[in-house]
């Protein structure tokens, strides 16, 4: 890596005020990205000057506090726009995160448009957000969830994909980025083979936003969430990107104020895009958090992040295959900066709590893809992952610190 | 007043950032509070070191930094939990407001428990948050939505609601206060009268949390929402109680990770509550944001708030009656401190937009409760609502303002 890209990524590093705290005596090592990220300077001042200087609600006021309020709201739905390159901000929909965006298309979308027989289809690296709102949708109408399966590398094969979707496939929807293996689909492709069958094809990006540039017009996605916390945002915002045709025959997911244009106990006419889909008071702080997460992120540039982590991710595989008795789950050839491994007569929660000790956040769990850990027959696996703040010597450390702790558990 | 009530309230005022600023000029006088309330910088504080020296998710790490932020979003739930009165945490279940609470109502409780004929009685004086959900509802399933009506003073006869409730009536969802009126409705009796056929009883809290004291076991609420902007907390964070048995009894509403105890493709195992209601990652600072606006609100104490407002209320109305061709629309017995006008030959928006230039914020509008604008046969009111920061002197620039303004437009 260039000496130059080391000193850009050291610099967006000090812009992140919790990583000159000290954890345990030691300074943190956070890399627990894929369960949430840090946030920026920018970010924080972001939420704090919106609660010091321009709290308002939105939409409704004709003062200039509320105006202001709805600027920097609308502005941040611009923003998003710009960073998924939809064409227009009536298809950009704040939610409150990627879980409540699949549960949105589930019960709206689908729960309309699909009957009974009708096939979803996932993969079985999908976490669960992106599995249970399906198995309920099954409860309520009778649609059938198919499942791709993955290979041993945690790869699904686009051929099998291209033998399973047919006629009856009404939707497939499928992961980005694998949080718990760190596998990049090729969505591109995905979303060919699901067309090509006639079926609507959604992308779940809560694990692929903060790594790499996705652009939903030219994957042709019909609906793509993300959430705005793992992306360097606030928690409780995220957005539910979907093409403003569906978006239209859609029916609204909540009621309430702001979501309707009219009111008489008879009937009710509803709000134009988006606020068809945003019943009440929204997370305006959020919201503005999030643009300046999508500000911040775009400074960097997604290119540069994705190269940059790339770095980190090979060297980590390099640092991490020399342990012995470590064994990485997830090794497919196209990668973002995850690495899910497990160590030969250690528990993952037992290494975990021991790490912690060194300062170091890793996350030992079954990252809410219980399949996966199925698939892989483990329980748990341990679990790296990282932000545009690490760098090699957090890499350095955590192998330190896993050496470390097999000494005292093994 | 006492000086010494006077004295306490000024100091509290001084907590809150945004009073400090100008407004075209003018120090701000921010009568929006039934629209959302500014913020302590209590509040303030809190989610800025949860950003800065707390962040990571919650529930499901092993480091020390997860088990802080943990520790701190439930201890929230503890908070208002206490603030409610609640017998358990597992009653506590966090939303995004009151919006999403009774949706949440609608679509897991009565969209299981319901079928068509079964009646939802409502007020005229709801928001379109207590209706719209219904009206959804109603196309689902062919519930009866009925609506209890409100007299010239904006107030519902007891009497009338007694002999409207059947064994048809399943159950009576009212606002606890009318924010387009200040009615505040004797939720003590209306339960009893609910119960008294054996119907549930919920409460829409957005406008009276910040105001009044609630106790959900002495009301003997089946439900009761809250919003967590509109008592001095942050936005996109609220809470729906509901009694154990029903929550129990209930399918989860959104599914994903966090809702579920384990996960297979073919079914799933829901989590103990009240996480088998909160799926996905939540709104973790917001919680805990929610939670230092509890703490602000029981310092000040709950009783002297209201009697505090309560003056503020008489002196605004005394006030306000001066005016030659004001109208106050909505002059219960037992309000809360809202005051909603109207002004022979003025227009709402043109009035408010006039007051802007004093710095004034006040909303012109329907107010998101259409059917009251058409009970008194108004396209819209100006309406003043009341926070613990509002003083004598905002009220005599409040009136000092619409009576240039009259000049002005008249």
């Amino acid at each position: 890596m260039s000496e130059q890209m080391n000193a850009k990524f050291a610099e967006i590093r000090d812009q992140f005020p919790i990583l000159k705290q000290e954890e345990n005596g030691q300074p943190l090592v956070y890399l627990d990205n894929g369960a949430t990220s840090q946030k920026p300077e920018s970010v924080i001042q972001a939420i704090e000057n919106y609660y010091r200087f321009q709290n308002a609600n939105v939409h409704r006021g004709v003062y200039g506090l509320s105006e202001r309020a709805t600027e920097l709201y609308e502005g941040a739905r611009e923003k998003v726009r710009d960073f998924l390159n939809a064409k227009s901000t009536r298809e950009i929909v704040f939610v409150r995160g990627v879980t409540e965006a699949v549960n949105l298309v589930a019960q709206s979308w689908a729960r309309t448009f699909l009957k009974a027989g009708d096939e979803v289809l996932i993969t079985e690296m999908e976490h669960h957000s992106n599995i249970v709102p399906w198995q309920l949708l099954r409860d309520q109408i009778g649609i059938r969830l198919r499942v791709l399966p993955i290979n041993n590398k945690g790869e699904v094969c686009l051929g099998a994909m291209a033998d399973m979707v047919s006629e009856n496939t009404k939707l497939v929807s499928v992961t980005h980025m694998s949080n718990a293996l760190g596998t990049i689909n090729d969505i591109q492709k995905m979303s060919e083979i699901a067309h090509s069958v006639g079926a609507k094809f959604m992308v779940d990006g809560a694990q692929a936003t903060a790594h790499l540039a996705v652009d939903v017009q030219k994957t042709n996605c019909d609906f793509y969430a993300l959430s705005g916390h793992k992306m360097y945002g606030p928690t409780g915002i995220g957005v539910l990107y979907a093409k403003e045709e569906l978006l239209e025959a859609m029916p609204p997911y909540q009621g309430g104020g702001d979501m309707i244009y009219s009111v008489t106990f008879d009937s009710t006419e509803f709000n134009v895009l988006p606020y068809k889909f945003e019943a009440g008071t929204p997370n305006i702080a959020g919201g503005i958090g999030l643009g300046a997460a999508v500000d911040f992120l775009q400074s960097v540039g997604l290119n540069e992040v994705a190269a940059y982590e790339d770095e980190l991710l090979k060297y980590a595989t390099k640092q991490l295959k020399q342990v012995d008795g470590l064994r990485i789950i997830g090794e497919a050839e196209h990668k973002g900066g995850v690495v899910s491994f497990v160590i030969d007569g250690v528990h993952p929660h037992d290494m975990a709590t021991l790490m912690d000790q060194d300062g170091i956040a890793v996350r030992a769990s079954h990252h809410c893809a219980m399949p996966v850990m199925q698939h892989f027959k483990v329980p748990a696996t341990i679990r790296a992952s990282f932000g545009v703040y690490n760098n090699f010597d957090d890499i350095d450390r955590l192998v330190a610190s896993i050496e470390e702790a097999k000494e005292m558990l093994l």
